[in-house]
């Protein structure tokens, strides 16, 4: 076993970016989303990148072999965030790769304003109210609804950082996109692009991903040609495993 | 020829709803996106329906064959709203169907407040800017551009006409998208269902169909499955074929 590695984790391969990512089924895995998210994004060649809501890094340890900019990704649990350290030590990134525990509302105790080219977010999809269901597991029930972080933190504190013209780019569900956009102009990001990703054929939209642009003009948006994930005998759809396995 | 028709008309029908449309290439001739908007909309089965911008009638036209609902078309411009006239006698839809020449910022001088179940609206699409390029013919530039009608005075208007849990179903262009919604919301109008159309894969969107309804919940909003109109050989996909000629 690798020494990286505690108890009940495993290794995970994105063949498609040849990343290795230490997981575990106990705390948290990266789902289709974040592979999604790195694949929209409009990942800067050099500069500053920070991932918002890092998990156990996934999105920024995708995003690596892509860019030469730095790196930092930002996660509040512990847990998560010690699993992101040790694979970027596992993937030989540790000159690009920054992890760090931080609750994103104190952002700027760790990232100067105006200083960061680019943002990514996989943040927690759903509204925390007095009666939802929630996992019961803690971690999962911390990264998937908004106990600890609201939508409007993510835009306030993005902007805070982003350079003028830097961009944020997320991915959530498309019930939530008019939230998604009135945070964002509240916050003088400009939403740019737009893609929709079905489940499949003839089916509503489940996922959407937005990228918009600080202090940036606010017409132009674009929206992306739609995506499907599985076809009719449930696989992964050739556009999907491309993504995934890499001939994208 | 036709003792309904003037000089320059022509009769065109929409197969799928055996509706004749009384056109002419001088002043207005629908599109598809009038086709796709009586298509997308959740027509009522009885009840009071009004088509703004009702040009020479189209979209009135192809929603009658498919609800009890009496329907109104409000156009601007004489000559168009005459044509409506002409093509609803053709059709013998004079019990059903009434066309107004009317501005729709006036509406109120012709429809009761709060008594229209729903509305479709093919607006004019481009922005009035001092420097924009107009056709140079006045029946197209009108309908084109929003030079006697902005996208505000639409949901204005529709706001004060309809019921509570009233509906307005809308085509636009994609770049537009925030505007739409902006000023759906100042009107008390929640979007609720958008499905964009993609002229073939892997392009963007040219087109958002998208209705709102009034004084409804702002949650909930779905994003239908996408619509392609043109096959790689530049003709149009089954789907739209059977939109057009009616096996849909």
């Amino acid at each position: 076993m690798n020494e990286l590695l505690h108890e009940g984790e495993r290794i995970d391969q994105l063949v498609s970016q040849g990343v290795q990512i230490i997981q575990s089924p106990d705390v948290f895995s990266f789902s289709l989303d974040a592979v999604l998210l790195a694949h929209f994004a409009s990942i800067p060649k050099r500069g500053q990148i920070v991932d918002f809501c890092s998990g156990n890094g996934a999105v920024a340890l995708f995003m690596a072999p892509r860019t030469n900019a730095q790196i930092t990704g930002i996660e509040l649990q512990e847990r998560l965030a010690n699993m992101g350290k040790r694979s970027i030590l596992l993937n030989h990134f540790e000159e690009q790769l920054t992890m760090k525990q931080l609750d994103i509302k104190d952002i700027l105790t760790e990232i100067k304003s105006d200083s960061v080219d680019f943002i990514t977010c996989n943040p927690p999809y759903f509204k925390e109210q007095p009666n939802s269901k929630k996992n019961p597991n803690p971690y999962y029930a911390i990264a998937r609804h908004e106990i600890h972080l609201q939508l409007d933190d993510v835009f306030s504190s993005a902007s805070k950082i982003l350079k003028m013209n830097g961009k944020i780019a997320m991915v959530h569900r498309p019930d939530r996109l008019m939230d998604i956009i009135d945070s964002m102009r509240a916050h003088r990001i400009a939403p740019k692009r737009i893609q929709f990703i079905y489940p499949k054929e003839e089916k509503e939209a489940n996922t959407i991903l937005i990228e918009g642009i600080k202090d940036g003009k606010t017409d132009g948006l674009k929206i992306l040609p739609p995506l499907y994930v599985y076809g009719s005998d449930n696989t992964y759809l050739p556009a999907i495993k491309d993504i995934l396995h890499g001939t994208a």
